[in-house]
């Protein structure tokens, strides 16, 4: 739903480079696809931790992943950077959607679109929980 | 498209067993979700190399990965196993599209639901290529 | 100094056949060195847990990696299997070395051979404590 | 042989700063063990690429991994950067060993320290070869 071949840098909010790894790669010579969504997980981690001051270890309320989808535009390769891009897409009630793109070194162009859907869960009664207020105030923050 | 909740082993043609490593865990003790996308990676290459034939290194046309999706439904965890399931979800001119389902140990339902899209690519020119013809027989007889 | 080339099967005490998976390649077309590492670990815990009952999340003493050595001999590539064969080298007050191997699918001659050197630490007062005997009792059978 | 505990930034000619990926933790709460080797690969590969113009598809002679040794010293942890060091240990006629350390942040101390051997192989004839010139006088300029 929110991966739109149009879609470019004007199109994220919050940013961040990622070095790419000699170890990314695969035998084919370009970053292995499971990778772009190492990539995912780590923009989405660092901005809930940064941003939302999100802790796992100790928050009663926490996200867990429910979705991730990443469509494939241009390859990736090592030696070289990875600029990726976030934008809340919807939020729900426990649920919300991050839109994300992975841009090589100074490409306009997307390597790859996709989305990844973080639902709450209440640690304790491990049932989906509303998602917290101060959190929600920062998912607003880049829709 | 192909993620169904009430989908069961049933409906999936090939299997393959994925030790869970150790190092699979995350630090919230988990497997990580980035390794079911890991997982999804290893049925789909061990089905086509074993029952498809196919010869990344010296096929003049191979597939690339267009699009991956996982729904998360129940965690996975080492120490265990994973059975992993792949159907042929829907056969195009030069793409494919694979069911895919991760199952627990000894669990009817799955952890995981997904899909995978390749597209086939003619390795020297560079633009998409029918499905070769005796892999199009393969795709057929998992559909 | 556990590793000589000399070293075949006969010299280790336990087993553990690891399916090599197709992300363990790297660019070059073999298993990626690092992976070497990845078989050790999984070895090592897998001993730890079903031979000694290690709990990492529960026991108050517990080990830390505090050295580790790889010799590579010959490549290994996927597809294929990895026997990792595990013995204990030398039992100290509060250290264990094992030695390790790694062999190909049926062949007698290792494909890396190194060791592996844990230290027991007292969780709470972080610092290194006894082996505790219920483990130091497992490893002096594998001696 | 030139890991000693008294090593410090001041032992290494070439530096390479890593950040840590939130995958790299594990289930422990800190970095995989496996991830410092990962790291150590990061620095050497990097150092060959930049500094020795070394391509690894088509140059006819290579260098292949022959051992890699890691004393763990400190805990390093997500989030963070990591400061990899390196220096020229040993230059043989084919072979030569990289001293390498590994430091969290601003420490001055370690978190690892470490070495890493290279042989050099004709990739041909499958038989050791000599340094190539060029690879060797960079070599000897981070003695």
């Amino acid at each position: 739903m929110f991966e739109n071949d149009r879609m470019t840098r004007e199109d994220y909010r919050y940013w961040m480079t990622i070095p790419i790894r000699f170890s990314d790669n695969d035998m084919l010579g370009h970053v292995n696809n499971v990778l772009y969504f190492r990539y995912f997980e780590a923009i989405v981690v660092q901005f809930l931790v940064e941003q939302a001051g999100l802790r796992w270890d100790t928050d009663p309320v926490v996200p867990f992943a429910a979705e991730v989808l990443c469509r494939f535009k241009r390859p990736l390769t090592y030696p070289g950077t990875v600029d990726a891009g976030l934008s809340i897409g919807r939020i729900g009630a426990s649920s919300v959607t991050y839109a994300l793109g992975l841009f090589a070194g100074d490409e306009p162009q997307p390597a790859a679109l996709g989305h990844f859907v973080h639902v709450y869960v209440d640690r304790q009664a491990e049932n989906t929980a509303p998602i917290p207020d101060p959190i929600r105030a920062v998912y607003e923050r880049y829709v």
